[in-house]
């Protein structure tokens, strides 16, 4: 297990010994982990739970690490003896993985002094951000297809961790397998992979790769057919070696093209297949696409069974960052909390104070309504009309009386110790696919999604208007 | 040190086994890692070659990894007994991070057995594809502006790996210093950093939280002016700080801005500072700035002196792929090195053949005037005049007489044994700079740059012309 504990920005050591030296380092603070609003982003699967409860555990710091802080000649033996014997003592509550999440609301909330609280911003920022960003790219992907969506990155992505937790989290939004080796032994999920141009090349002739390949592999024959020439020489010649697997009593898996026009070659491929007598031999495609390009390859009506999804999902191209901020909700002052609030002349850029989580309003069809993100010490009775408010547009409301609510935030850690059972990973994608589809396809869908509502409780609503007008008076 | 052995594609492993069961698998061949032309990237700086070296010292599976590949049932007991004494054997060559180079210029270029050469295809890309992504974006925003920049971007980023590993990639394209405390004790360059709104929010007021925090770093004050409103409390609380922290004795380091319009803020805030008889009090500003957002600032005249870059820089977006290959270009049989090359329709997605290496020539001037793809075997005599021709439009031609010429690459191991010794970070971050200041401005401008040469020498522009014909009679 990898010791992050010095991945974090130097400020938050700057402000820790700070706090340490101000006496109040073991003020208990609330810090919120949320993204805001933007374009793409109007939902998000949440991902990078079990990294972070990983990270949360291994923290310490060795004689090593306080020998290099030592030498930036900022701190004093005080702040040493303290991060010696640091270790993580507060909660942590969280959205399980897999679970979809809108703008502002609460994936994880850290409850822990201050001295504490800091520290980890870093780290549990970086974790989060990444998993969430790949898994909501995954589902955007594989939801614009019916086909099995593989996982192709690892080579593009940003670093090993990239396209290891990349893979992972490509899963829980909606992939089936990936080509990552490493990825497959860590998580026990589904690898899959066959040959590359090179094998064809390593050959006299194209023929004689697949005749070998043919031989060596004869219950998984996936075969490359774009080195040379598509249409005239590789599937031709992945014909004839399916013929050759036939008589000896083989089905052929199907073949794979990773370049052209995949329109037009998979329409072509598969009525040759057909008549050659493989109408059940699937058609791979890999090479560049996104969700747009399948989207586009879809209504083309393009033959393709099963794609390899490499670049672009792994990357999350075009908007590889998340955004998700860490923001403080609350202070503990001599015993009383006080909640806070970030203000801004944005009123997207407000933050909502208190200590907090999230409700999913479900109406009598089992389906997914509204969320409420509301205080914890709310309660609410099901059994009663609930009225909720537009967050901004405070003339906009809702009321239910057929409805059931669902806490979306688990607790994870109490007291610094883990009190929440990581699920395998099989579990948690079990769990997406159900999260997902809870929803109706109109808030899901690429183009122009129907906004779902996202609203305040009555005491948040009331709690983040007083902090408004003290701030304006203040 | 980590064990990436297992980080590869599925297909390696397959087309491994196929090889070994094939006799093939200690059979040489020569793989180029290079980037294709694309947008944005008339060049890149080289960055990763220090992880790629550790990853390849490190190859090796251990008995859990093995297992684990017993349960896909897909290989046999020859397969994991040669995986079992697998290490790499074969020779590497690469360009020194650092250097500047263009599209289909090796960048690294692998000769070995197919069975290992396979292996290390996945990984290798990984590590260079993400640290010269990160290294050529660096470069692309430190050279918008002669202030210095900061690496912020370690919450934003890819996952751990893509936070440490883009930060060193970061200080190799130009950046000066980063956030990230980890990349600073492992790869020893200097981090910075102040506080954060969380600092602010924590007291009762601005003023307290400048107060306590100046009390602390008294020479190291940096205050962070936005939290509430920046030109109205932030900079007026900032200066009354720095008024007592002057009659102590001390000089404030400066302020730094995060939100708002940075243009506007700076110069406003500037006077104010100037004003108050703090010239050399610095400005520091981030908040999701890129190179169109520092080129736009500069050309309004905004004030600031260092810059923090996060986000764009970290994740090189909107772009966050490099989209390196690795390509097969010969292949040794019974002892006769035979060229190969990828055939397409498309003339840019050629790939050179042979066993090559690039040459950087530069003028009477000492300036970079052209680079020269070739193979190994060739020689030069600098004596002589050198004429050079374009890779497709052969009528180009550029004939040099007062001109040296420089080997791009170096070779890094020798039959599995590492000969290059790995500069410290410092050196190839110095290297770096002498590499870029090599070019003139022209070559390197971010807005329709002009084109630099990389041109085939006669003996590659005669090897793939000949290859290509024996394609199309084939």
């Amino acid at each position: 297990m990898r010791n992050l504990t010095m991945m974090t920005d130097l400020y938050q050591l700057t402000m820790m010994n700070a706090y340490l030296k101000m006496g109040m380092a073991d003020r208990e603070a609330v810090f919120d982990v949320f993204y805001r609003s933007a374009p793409g982003l109007e939902f998000a699967v949440a991902a990078g739970l079990e990294q972070a409860v990983e990270y949360i555990n291994n923290l310490h710091f060795t004689e090593e690490e306080i020998e290099y802080l030592k030498s930036l000649a900022l701190f004093d033996e005080a702040f040493f003896d303290r991060l010696r014997k640091f270790r993580f003592t507060g909660d942590i509550f969280a959205v399980r993985e897999g679970e979809i999440v809108f703008p502002t609301e609460p994936i994880l909330t850290v409850r822990a002094p201050l001295f504490e609280a800091q520290l980890v911003e870093t780290a549990l920022l970086n974790i989060i951000n990444h998993q969430t960003l790949i898994a909501t790219k995954a589902l955007k992907i594989t939801q614009e297809t019916t086909g099995a969506v593989s996982e192709f990155g690892l080579r593009r992505a940003q670093g090993p961790d990239a396209g290891i937790y990349g893979s992972r989290a490509s899963m829980i939004g909606g992939c089936t397998s990936t080509s990552n080796v490493l990825a497959g032994q860590l998580f026990d999920v589904r690898i899959s992979g066959t040959h590359a141009h090179s094998w064809v090349m390593s050959f006299p002739t194209e023929l004689e790769a697949f005749r070998h390949y043919a031989e060596i592999y004869p219950e998984n024959c996936l075969l490359l057919v774009d080195t040379y020439n598509t249409l005239k020489s590789g599937v031709p010649n992945a014909i004839k070696v399916f013929d050759e697997l036939s008589a000896k009593g083989y089905r052929p898996v199907g073949i794979r093209l990773d370049s052209g026009d995949l329109a037009y070659l998979s329409k072509i491929a598969r009525k040759m297949l057909d008549d050659a007598g493989y109408p059940d031999a699937k058609i791979f495609a890999s090479g560049d696409i996104d969700e747009n390009i399948l989207s586009s390859l879809k209504s083309q009506g393009a033959k393709i069974d099963v794609w390899g999804i490499g670049t672009k999902l792994i990357t999350a191209s075009p908007n590889p960052a998340l955004g998700g901020v860490y923001k403080l909700a609350a202070i503990n002052l001599n015993g009383e909390w006080e909640p806070r609030m970030k203000f801004s002349d944005t009123p997207e850029k407000l933050t909502n104070p208190g200590f907090k989580t999230t409700y999913r309003i479900y109406g009598g069809d089992g389906m997914a309504a509204a969320d409420l993100i509301a205080l914890r010490s709310e309660r609410f009775d099901e059994t009663k009309p609930l009225t909720i408010f537009h967050p901004l547009e405070t003339w906009k409301k809702t009321t239910f009386t057929d409805y059931r609510m669902r806490d979306l935030m688990v607790q994870v850690f109490d007291r610094g110790k883990q009190v929440y059972e990581l699920p395998p990973l099989k579990e948690i994608i079990a769990f997406a696919a159900r999260s997902r589809e809870e929803f109706w396809e109109e808030y899901k869908r690429r183009v122009n999604p129907h906004r779902y509502k996202v609203d305040l409780s009555d005491g948040l609503y009331a709690l983040k208007q007083s902090l408004l007008r003290a701030n304006q008076e203040h």
